[in-house]
């Protein structure tokens, strides 16, 4: 047996293995995943670990390392959080996300610090020897919402889009802050003075770590997109530029001290749309099937050493302080979100109700960040009491409010995500709007998201798309590539009902309504639109959709403000329509 | 800057990113991979980037650890190899590959051992130090066909399908006898005397090695399958199970001394039928383009490490010993291939021609793995010499063999991979001969291997699938799979052609020949049959096909001689024909 020679590898194998299993173990009884969120199961299961360990050696399970935690479990989540960042929210609620995320973390930030120092003060705590500068340490370290922490809860409430993309774009924006002020606090304990210019460098800081985190990434992005574009040959090892790209932007963003979460968001967000039209189909999958696959088991990772972290003597339980901290947590983050809501809701029609206000104060989960953040502090004497504090947090943050949060989201009846998605109708709205708007904002000289967007979308198609893109193509508009989805779509189904050999698939496309009563209804999966509209109507809009795609096709996006109808070579155009006049008659 | 924190994942993922850009600069200039093959390419850019590492530093390059080429390197390459084995040729030649894989690599290493200890004799060669025992032990290292260079070469040169896996089957397969050998040998050295005892201790341990190897492979494969019933909440993490099973079934053998690439190749044959079963599509899909991506990777780096390792001052130049190990290898493997090759076919009809043997010959070629074991070989004083040896050997088969094979495969003509798919006809005639020869083994008391197959496929149907698989069905024909794949295919080519909408899809399917004669006859995959057939038959084929779907696929699989015709419930059989002539009335 030669144990020593395989050990490392064979360890970290059983440690996922035993995630994974977890997780299953955890499906096969169906209700308990509905009232209990994943993440307190993983915990639970990592106490009893710890609890095992600890009871077998008679000494403190190992801690999580924070290296690990930060080099190689943390990236993948926040990888596959960019990635699948519904850009369109986020880029509508930047604004609100980034007063959450910067305002609102320092506000939390200073608040917990100078309230705990007034803690401090009270004699019969023995806690005098906890300074200022220490606890705002400790503030800046707990202060934090936690993206894993909040992925793994609010992806099963299901809350609406908006209030979903506050409280995760917070969560993952808030990471610049936090580095900033723990980095600036740690390095002021060891200072032996204070001097103002060190704080006024400290504010500095902000825009460098966060701005130079948005630069590094999106060069990485670019990077990737570009990269891309010379795979057609060997498309095995497409999906793997995305990935070496994005930990690349994570790393060297860690390297020069800069945001790594906020890198690795942008550089996702960046490449995503080049990316996905660059690479094939099945790699395509095998990115987000792969991406998935690793954020969930870090995930699991993540709360299995959390629960396994927390067992053993590495606490100093003063009470007083930790039920003094939790209290804080919560009385500063609603106080921040209240006040903050407020100017928000001032400045804007769509305002945020008083109970989205209440799920985001109370959605404000504290995770392994703040946890490898206090094991990483240096050592001195109160170490072990800041360790309590914070483990106490994140587990009452995760057990009570994660467990509370789905029944209070029931009760106070929260605006819950729509299942369905966006049907051809509302897309043809949004977009017409979205047009409407950027040229209403450009004629009356307001520089509003509108214009800004529509810009960025020309600068896009006029030279980022020229270079990043393989095969520079007029790009097809998003109603054509849905039209062709639900027809790619309703062919395999016709197949797999063992229809297509024998019955014309046009009838039984329109037989909804009163041709036929069969199962053949749930085929058209555009279910609105054939509830509104006469099947007669219906199969006019089919018919001049199916007959008219091919001109579509050649003519652009729809409208565009930069090019005149006239300019895409007329006299081609022409010869198309006669082309199919002839065929048609 | 804060470097030293993120070296090793940064310098990893450089590593990687090197290896993929390289692989795309060879595929940018279209000529260069049909003339080299891209092992060779690698290799190249692996030695330029070991003389920049070397000027620059003025020290030898760092050589590929071993420990990371057995553990971290190998194991990707060999799963994809296992996974996507064909499983058909590999039995029915499993004689054969055994025999080439274990006496012929006995042959091989006691062949080139001695005639090496002959060299050793001449004075003039000054190599009178090196013992028999030493000669035998780099014997054992440099006989092993390896399979890494074999897949590298092979893949891109499109030899018939046996060959093919008469030399793949055999690199992995050798890799037992290798590790007993090696592993023995080096004991040997170490020991004072060698006793009689421990030879026939040493023969014993192969039949553990290879059989513990498989042992272990199947056990985890097993495993693996059965875990697989329970991802169905849980899509997300089942390709996990894939990779975790057989990366553990390499290293518990390897932890036990057994073959670790034998283990693994029997965990991902075992596993792979049960878990596409239960697995999704597109966690199959997921599955199956990591794992080329990865044993992509893993192959890139090998060749580039191989590259770098060669340059340095780890060398002793003795030419004669070197030249001397390049031509015993050449004749020992040459004169082993036509001694074995004659005894096969004095018991085979389908025997192998000389040109297959001439191929099978020259595909020896050699790699990593005897790379990686002449470094772990204990420290002597001609462990340079050996080293040396090594990379000649490898960087000869590589180069000279790897580029000329190819042009000696079209030189000779020998017989290549045919380039379309087995038609229906072809399948449903195999399998009626695999029946046939079942019955007549069974009749005439010849325990064959039809009967084997025979038998395990109906413990497989009565046992294993009962407990492996999550929705234990009738099994489907291959035939009706066969059926409803292409009608899938050919569903998606008419949604994309844009036909779905308005042509009813039944006379396009059967337009061929006479009807129309545009493009669409590229919809009917199986060009054989529509070759030979009239169109009016092949209309009727498709027709009756279609109309009796239904029934083929409640009837279990064609003819099974453990069940009888009668068995499968009479009554509801006679119901459905009942229904059907209705409805056709």
């Amino acid at each position: 047996l030669d144990y020593q020679h395989v050990q490392v590898p064979f360890e970290i194998t059983l440690w996922i293995m035993l995630a994974s299993l977890a997780k299953i173990g955890f499906h096969l009884y169906n209700k308990l995943p509905s009232v209990v969120p994943e993440s307190c199961l993983l915990i639970f299961v990592g106490l009893i670990m710890g609890g095992i360990i600890y009871g077998l050696n008679d000494r403190s399970p190992p801690v999580m390392d924070s290296d690990i935690f930060f080099l190689y479990l943390l990236p993948p989540i926040v990888l596959d959080a960019g990635y699948f960042m519904p850009s369109r929210p986020f880029f509508e609620n930047i604004g609100t996300i980034l007063l959450y995320a910067v305002v609102g973390t320092i506000w939390n930030v200073f608040g917990i610090g100078f309230s705990l120092y007034g803690i401090c003060q009270v004699k019969a705590f023995h806690l005098q020897d906890v300074s200022l500068l220490h606890n705002l340490l400790f503030g800046s370290l707990i202060a934090a919402v936690d993206p894993v922490a909040v992925l793994a809860v609010f992806e099963e409430i299901h809350v609406n889009e908006k209030l979903h993309i506050l409280v995760f774009g917070e969560s993952l924006l808030n990471d610049a802050v936090t580095v900033v002020l723990y980095k600036l606090f740690r390095s002021f304990c060891e200072m032996p003075a204070v001097k103002s210019v060190d704080v006024f460098a400290g504010v500095g800081k902000f825009f460098v770590v966060g701005l130079g985190g948005v630069l590094v990434g999106l060069t990485f992005g670019m990077t990737a997109a570009f990269t891309t574009r010379f795979t057609k040959d060997i498309r095995v090892i497409e999906p793997l530029f995305v990935f070496l790209y994005s930990y690349l932007s994570y790393l060297t963003a860690e390297m020069f001290h800069l945001s790594g979460i906020v890198a690795i968001i942008a550089c996702a967000m960046g490449m995503k749309r080049y990316v996905e039209a660059n690479i094939s189909l099945k790699s395509h999958t095998t990115v987000k099937y792969f991406m998935k696959m690793w954020s969930s088991v870090s995930d699991t990772l993540i709360f299995i050493f959390l629960g396994v972290s927390t067992i053993g003597e590495n606490h100093e339980w003063n009470w007083p302080y930790i039920c003094f901290t939790v209290i804080f947590c919560l009385i500063w983050r609603a106080l921040g979100v209240l006040v903050l809501t407020f100017f928000v809701n001032r400045f804007h029609v769509n305002t945020i109700t008083s109970k989205d206000q209440f799920i985001i104060a109370y959605g404000g989960l504290r995770g392994a960040i703040c946890f490898s953040l206090v094991f990483l502090l240096p050592d001195f004497h109160r170490k072990k009491l800041f360790i309590a504090a914070t483990t106490v947090v994140i587990l009452f943050t995760v057990f009570i409010q994660g467990m509370t949060i789905r029944p209070l989201v029931d009760l106070l009846a929260v605006k819950r995500k729509r299942e369905s998605a966006p049907t051809v109708g509302e897309q043809i709205h949004i977009r017409f709007l979205d047009h409407l708007l950027a040229g209403i904002e450009d004629i009356s000289g307001h520089w509003g998201q509108y214009y800004w967007k529509d810009k960025l979308e020309y600068f896009n198609s006029k030279y980022l798309q020229k270079i990043l893109l393989r095969e520079y193509d007029q790009p097809k508009s998003s109603i054509v590539l849905l039209y062709e989805k639900l027809e790619r779509k309703h062919a395999i189904e016709l197949a797999e009902a063992g229809q297509l050999g024998h019955a014309p698939s046009h009838p039984s496309l329109l037989c909804s309504g009163f041709l036929c009563s069969n199962s053949d209804r749930s085929v058209i999966t555009d279910k609105k639109l054939e509830d509104t509209l006469n099947p007669d109507v219906l199969e006019n809009i089919q018919e001049i959709l199916a007959r008219n795609l091919y001109r579509i096709r050649r003519t652009g996006p729809a409208y565009n403000r930069h090019t005149l109808p006239g300019e895409t070579e007329p006299t081609e155009h022409a010869k198309e329509i006669l082309i199919l006049r002839h065929k048609s008659l």
